[in-house]
C-alpha cells in the first residue's frame, strides 16, 4: 500500500500571486520575502575597454552613464523596491514596466517602447535539493545599455561574463543588442539542460514500468512529472513568442547582423519546445502504460487463484463424498477402494493440469 | 458505497435562459427575480474636485452632466427593467443594448457604437456558502462619463473607489478611459483569486485521491470541479477577445497613454487563462489518476482472496482426504501419522508462503 | 443484464440521402415523401398597411408582387417539387437553388446572387414523442420580398407574425432585410429550448450514474445522447458560419441599421455554440464516470466475496482437521477439546475482522 | 476465445509505393500489374452534334482534334505507360504530370499550367467482395477537351454519358468547363454512397455491442473499421481542397457560369467530410463502449461467484462443525440437533439471500 | 510474467546535446565522437562534360572552382572541424551556419542568404541492426555549385551519382538548383521505405494482439514504436515546411522550371507526413486493443474460475452435511440414502451447467 509521502506544493506554484486591490503600476515584490541587499554588477565595455564594478550602493548603478562604452548593469534583488524604483524612473521605464520586473510570475513577454526594449524571461534550474526553481528575470535594451534585474544570486550569464571579460568572440565588438542576444542565448541553452533532467525523470519512471515489482505510488510520481513539464511548457512557449517578435521586429536598436543571431536563436527554442512537447505526450503515455501493467498483474493473481481452486476444489469434493456416513456407501467397503479414489484424484488433478497448459495459463 | 448527496444544480446555471419570442430588443431581466430597489451611486470627479452621491432615485442619475468633470455612475440591481430604459434612453443606448444590459446570460463582448463603447463581463466569486456565483456586468464609456450595471450590491471595485476619493496614482487626472481600465484591471485581479480557490479545490482532492481511504464519490467531486472550471472559462475566454479588441481599437474614446495600462491588463486576463487551461488538463487528469487507484485496491483485494484461498484450499482437501470412512486407510492405523500429516501441512503452508513472497505479492 | 431495447434509427438521420447520377440543378425533394398539398402564406406589409392571405393554389403566391409594399410568402411542403420550380422560376432563382431549396440534408449556407440572398438553415425541436426533429428550411431575400421554404408545417414564427400584425417593434416600419433577420432571430431563440432539452436529459444520467442501482444499458442511453448532440451541432455550426457572413456583407439588400440586430444575433449564436460544445464534453466525460463507477462497484464485489472466503476457509479447514478419522489424534480425547476448539475459531474470526477493518474493507 | 481469422491487408493499400531512386518525372505505373490493353473512348460533341468512338488503337485519340467541338476523351488502363506518354506527349504535360497519372497512390491535387488544368482524385466503391476499392483518376482540363485517365475499366460517369448523348441538361450547350465539374459532381455523389455503406457496418457493430453475446473479436472489426475510415479520409479531404481552390481560381478556362455549379459542389463535398468525421468519432466511440460492456459483464461474472460462494462458504463450514470427531460434543447427542441446525442453515442461506437482493446483486 | 530485456536508449537520442555556454557560432560537432578522416567527393558536370574527384585532402575540394562547370562537392565526416571551416569560409558561410553544420540536433531549416540557400535536412534508415538511424545532413546552394556535409559515409544520394555520370534524365543539362532538388527528392524517396518498414512492424503487432497468446512485455514493443514514429516525425514536420518555403522561395538561384520539380516534392512529403499521422493515430490504437484483450481474457479466467466454484462448492455443502456425526439423522439409515443424494448431486450439477449455458458462459 501506498506510503503517505510529502507532496510537493506544486500548484503553489503555479498559482499566480499578483498583488490584488492594488493600483496598476504599484512596484510591488510578489516573490519569496528576503531581507536582502539589493547587489549591483556593472560591466563597461568596448573593443578596447573592460571594466566591472561590483557594488552594493545602488548610487553607484549609474556611474558608468557618460562613457561611449556599452555597459551592463545586472541587478540581482528584488525585495527593495524602492531601489528598483530609483533604477526605472533613472532610466524613464513606465510605471507598469516598474511593476512588471517585481511581479514574478510576470509571464515572459516583450514591450516595445521608444527608446528601449523590455523583455520578460524565465531561468529554470534544478536546485541542490531537486526542486525546480524558476527564476523570474526582466531585461532593458537601450541604445548602450542593457539593465537585467534578477530574483535573487546566481545565473547562467557566467559564459558571457567570461567573453566579455576575455573578449572572446565578436561580444566585445558588437552592440547591446548583440549583448542582449548573449544573455538570451546563453538562458535558451540552459533549458536544454533542464529538459536533459526531466528526460532523465522520464527513462527511470519508465524502467519503473517494465519492472515487476513496480511501487503503487508511481503514480504520484507520474502526477509530478505533469506538474514539472507543464511548469516548463508555460516559462518556454511564451519565450518562443517573445523571440520570434524579436527577430521580425523593425528597430533601430537592433542592428541587422544581430537579427541573424536571433534567427539561430529562435531555431533554438523551437527545438526546445519540440522536445518539451514529445515529453509531455510521453508522459501521459506512461499513465496509460501503467493501467495495462496493472491489469497484466491483476490477470496474473486471478490466474492462480483459478488454478488453485479449480484442482481443487473437485478434489475435496471427492474427498467429502467418502467422508459421508451413510449406512450404506458400497465403495467404502470395497478393499481398494481408498487407492482406486486416489488414482481418480490424480487424473482428475493432471487432466486439470493439462487443461490450463492448453489455456497457456501456466 | 456513495451517500446519495444534494448535486450542486449546475447544469441548470450554465443553461442560457434568454426570453424566447421577445422582441429583439425588449429589456426584460432573465435573472433571479427580486423585488429590490435599483441603487445608484454617483461619482464625479476631477483632478481638483471629488463628490460621491448615492440615491435611490433614478431622476439623480444625470445630475452630474453638465459639469466638465468625469462621472462615473454605477447602477446596482437590474430587476427594475423601466428605469434601465431611463438611464439607457438618456445615453441613447441602442434598444438591443439595453437588452444586452438585463440579460445575465449575455457572454462577455465589445460593442463599438460612434459615441461610446459597451462592454459586456462577469464578476466571479465564491459566496459565504462556497457557491460559485457569477454576476453579469455591462459597462458604457462615453468621452466624459462611465455607466456600470451591475445585478446586485457588491462589487469588486471598492479599491477604485478609494484611490479615486483620495486621489491615489494617476486616476484623478487620467480621463474616463482610465477609469474604464481601472475599473476591468479589478474585475481581472479578482479572478485570479478565483482560480485560487479552485487550486486549492483541486490540491485537496489531489489529496484525497493518494490517500489510502478514498471516498467512493470522488468521481461526483471531479464531475463538479469539471463543471466549475467549465464555467469559469466560459467567463474568462471571451472577455480576453475584448481585452484584445480593447488595446487595438482606434477610437477617439481611448486616449493614447491608456494603452500601455490596457496592455498590461491584456498580459494579465492571458496569465489567467493559461493557468484555467493548466487546471483544466490537472482535473481531467484526476480521473485517470482515479481509475488506476481503483484498479490498484482491487489487485490487492484479489491478492488476500488468493493468498487465502491458494493457502487453505489444498490443506482442507488434505484434511478431507483423512476424514473419508473407507474401511481400509493404511495411514490412518499408522500411529504418527496425525503429526506426519500435520507436518506435511505445515511445508504446503510454507511453501506456498515462499511462493507468494517470491512474486512480491506479500 | 440489459434487455434488448429498440434503437433509435440515427445513424440514418445524419446519413445523407442525395440523388445520386442526378443532373445537378434537378429538383428533387429528399425528404420525407408525403402526398400532401403545398401551402402558401402571404404577408404583405407597410408600416399602415397589413394583410394576409392563406392559399393552396399557387398562382396566388404573386399576388402581392406589383405594390410597394413588403412581402414575405410562406410556402410549407417540399413536395410538389413542380410548384417549387414555378416558385423558384418566377424569383429568377438559380436551377442549384431550387434543388437546394427541396435537398433536405443541405447543410445550413448562404449564397450571394446579385438580386437576392439565399439562406439555407434548421429548424431543431423535439417532438411530442420526444424525437429529435431536423427541419429543412430555406429562405430567398429580395429587395422588397422574403420568401421561406419549410419542409411541413408548423414553425418558430408565430411570435414574428403576432408582431407583423400589431405592429409591434420596428418590424413593419423595416424592410425585409429586417424580417429576415426577425426570422433568424426566432430560429436561434429556439435552439436555446431544444439544448434546454438537452441539458435535462444530461443530468438526469448524471443523476443516474451517481445512484447505486445503475441500469447496465446507460452506455445506449449515453450513446443516443452522443448522437443528438452530433446532430445538434452540425446544425448550429454551419448557421454561425452564415450568420457570420451575413454580418460582414456587404450588399444594397440590407441596410446599416439591420446590422446592429444580425450582431445581436452572432452573439446568439455564439452562445448557443459554446453551450453545445460543454454539453459535449459534459456527455463524453459521462462514459468515464460510468467507467469509474463500474469499477467500484466490482471492487466492492470481490471486497465481500474476499472477506467471506477469507474468514470462513480457514475455519473450515479447522473443523476438516478434527474430522479426520486417524485413530491417534489426541485433541479429540481432551474433554474440553471442542469447546477450546470454538474459542481458536472465534479468534480466528475476530482477528480476520480486526485486520479487514483496519484495511477499510469493511 | 477468438478464433483466428484472415486480416484484411490493410496496411499494405495505405503503403505508399512509389518507385524509388527513379528519376522524378519517369512514366512507370504503380498500381497492381496487368497485361492489359489500354481502352479509349472518345465523345465529341456540340450543343447539336454527338459521336462517341471506342477504340483500342491509341492512334485514334485524336481524331475529333480539329473539330470545333468539345471532346471528352477517357482512357481506361494505366499499365501500358508508352501509350500514356504518346499521349501526354501530344496534349504537352509536363513529364512530372505524366509521371503523377500513373502513380496511383499520388494524393488528390490540382496543378495549374498555362494551357490546361491538371487533377487528381479518387473513385471510392465497396466491390462484389465487399472490399474497399480506391481507384486513382487523373483529369486533363484544356479549352476545348477534357481528357481522363483511369485504372481500370468501371467508373461512376454512366449518367454524365447518358447526359451527354440524351442532351440532358445544360451539359452539351455548355464548355469543357461543365463537363470537368459534370464528372467531378458524379465522383462525389458517389462518395454518398460510400460512407452510406460504412454508416451501415458502424450500425451492425453497435447493435452487436448492445448484443448480450458479443463475440470477442469484434475488437477485430472495430480496427478493420477505423482503418476503412481512415483511407477513405485520406481521399476526400484532399480533393475538399483541390474543389475549394477550384472554385477560387481565376482561369480563362474555366467559365464565371461554371462557377456556381463548382460551389455547389464544394458544398457537397464538405458535407461528405463532415460525416466522415461524425463516423470517425463514432467509431472511436465504439471502443470505450466495448470497454464498459467487457467490464459489466465481468461484473455479473464476479457476483454470480460471490453470490455461491458468500453462500455455501459458511453453509460448509457449519456442516464441517458437526462432521468433527471430538469425543464430546454436547449438540450431536442431542436429539433434535441435526435439525436445529438445517433450521439454522436456512436462516443463514435467507439471510445472505436477503442481504444480496438489498444490494440488487439479486 | 515479462522478462527484462534491453531498453533501446530512446530518450537519449532524442535529447538534445547541444554545447551549453559556448559562443554563438562554435564549430563543435555533437554527434558520435570518431576519429575518423573528413572524405571529399567532388563531380564537376555539364551537358557535355562528367569528371569526378574522391580524395581526402582538404585541398582538393575547391579544385573546380573555376571552371564553368556545376560542381557538387560532398563531405563525409564532420568530426574534423578545423576543415569544415576552412569549406565553410572559402563559400563565406555564415559562423552559426558553420556551427549548425556540425551540430547533429539542428532540426531541418532553411536559411536564405544573399549568396547561396542554406537547408538541413536528415537521411532516415534502419541499419543492419534494425535499429532506427538519423543522419544529419546539411546542403548549400550557390549559383554553380551545391556543397552537401554529411555525418558518415553511405547515403540515399546513388540514384543521383548514376544519372549525374550516365545523363539520364535532364539533370545533366539543367543548373545546380535542380541539382539540390534531385537529392532532396532522393532523400524524401528514402522516407517512404522508413515508414514501409514502421507499418510493417505495426502489422505484426497488430497481428500479435489479436492473436490468444500475447506476451506481456507488448507494451514495451508498442512503446518503442511510439518513440520512433515521434522521431520520424520530429525528422520529416519540419523537412515539409522547408520544402513549402523552397517552393514560395523567390531566388536567383532556383530556376522557374524547377519550381514545378519542387512543387512535385511537396507533393511526396505531404504524402509521407499524411502516412505518418495514420500510423500514429494507429499506433496510438494499439493500446486501447490491448486493454479490451486483457480485460477479455480476465473474464475468461473469472468465467473459469466462478463455473468451477458455483458448481463443487455446493457438492461439497450436501456431502459435507451427511458427514455429519449427530446421534440422529434420518436419512443416513435410509438404504438407499447414497444414491438418492448422488441422484440430487447429478441433478444440482445438470442445472448449473444448463444454467451457465443459457448465460453463455460455456
Ligand atoms: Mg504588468
Ligand atoms: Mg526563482
Ligand atoms: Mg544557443
Ligand atoms: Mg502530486
Ligand atoms: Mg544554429
Ligand atoms: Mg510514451
Ligand atoms: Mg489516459
Ligand atoms: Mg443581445
Ligand atoms: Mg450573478
Ligand atoms: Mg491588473
Ligand atoms: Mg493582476
Ligand atoms: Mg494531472
Ligand atoms: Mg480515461
Ligand atoms: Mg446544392
Ligand atoms: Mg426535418
Ligand atoms: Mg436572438
Ligand atoms: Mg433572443
Ligand atoms: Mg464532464
Ligand atoms: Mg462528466
Ligand atoms: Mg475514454
Ligand atoms: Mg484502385
Ligand atoms: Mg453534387
Ligand atoms: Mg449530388
Ligand atoms: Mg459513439
Ligand atoms: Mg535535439
Ligand atoms: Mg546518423
Ligand atoms: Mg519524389
Ligand atoms: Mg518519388
Ligand atoms: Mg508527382
Ligand atoms: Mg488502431
Ligand atoms: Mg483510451
Amino acid at each position: 500500500m501506498a506510503k503517505k509521502r510529502k507532496r510537493k506544493p506544486f500548484i503553489t506554484n503555479i498559482r499566480p500571486r499578483f498583488h490584488k486591490n492594488e493600483i496598476p503600476g504599484t512596484v510591488k515584490y510578489t516573490g519569496k520575502k528576503q531581507s536582502l541587499v539589493t547587489k549591483i554588477e556593472l560591466i563597461d565595455y568596448s573593443k578596447d575597454h573592460y571594466i566591472r564594478l561590483d557594488s552594493e550602493d545602488i548610487q553607484d548603478a549609474f556611474k558608468f552613464e557618460e562613457t561611449d562604452n556599452i555597459t551592463w548593469s545586472n541587478i540581482n534583488g528584488l525585495n527593495n523596491t524602492p531601489e528598483i524604483e530609483i533604477i526605472g524612473d533613472h532610466y524613464n521605464l513606465h510605471p507598469l514596466i516598474q511593476e512588471d520586473i517585481v511581479t514574478t510570475n510576470q509571464r515572459p513577454k516583450i514591450d516595445e517602447y521608444e527608446d528601449y526594449l523590455f523583455l520578460v524571461f524565465k531561468m529554470l534550474h534544478y536546485n541542490e535539493d531537486g526542486e525546480f526553481v524558476n527564476e523570474h528575470v526582466s531585461m532593458v535594451l537601450g541604445s548602450d545599455y542593457v539593465v537585467t534585474f534578477q530574483e535573487a544570486d546566481g545565473d547562467v550569464f557566467d559564459g558571457v561574463r567570461e567573453r566579455l571579460q576575455n573578449a572572446k568572440g565578436r561580444i566585445r565588438s558588437a552592440g547591446a543588442d548583440y549583448l542582449m542576444f548573449a544573455l538570451l542565448d546563453a538562458v535558451v541553452d540552459n533549458y536544454f539542460s533542464v529538459i536533459e533532467t526531466l528526460s532523465e525523470k522520464i527513462e527511470v519512471l519508465e524502467d519503473q514500468l517494465f519492472d515487476d515489482n513496480i511501487k503503487d505510488d508511481i503514480t504520484q510520481d507520474i502526477q509530478e512529472l505533469k506538474k514539472e513539464i507543464l511548469r516548463i511548457r508555460r516559462a518556454i512557449l511564451p519565450l518562443r513568442e517573445v523571440i520570434n517578435r524579436l527577430e521580425k521586429i523593425d528597430s533601430k536598436l537592433i542592428d541587422e547582423r544581430t537579427h541573424n543571431y536571433i534567427r539561430d536563436l529562435y531555431d533554438h527554442i523551437i527545438q526546445v519546445s519540440e522536445s518539451v512537447d514529445i515529453y509531455r505526450e510521453m508522459i501521459w503515455g506512461l499513465m496509460d502504460m501503467y493501467m495495462t501493467t496493472i491489469s497484466n498483474k491483476m490477470n496474473e493473481v486471478m490466474k492462480v487463484l483459478t488454478i488453485m481452486a479449480s484442482i481443487f476444489i473437485p478434489l475435496t469434493f471427492m474427498a467429502g463424498i467418502y467422508g459421508m456416513n451413510f449406512d450404506y456407501i458400497p465403495e467404502l467397503q470395497y478393499k481398494y477402494g481408498y487407492f482406486v479414489l486416489w488414482g481418480l484424484m490424480i487424473l482428475v488433478f493432471l487432466g486439470m493440469l493439462y487443461y490450463f497448459k492448453r489455456k497457456k495459463w501456466l
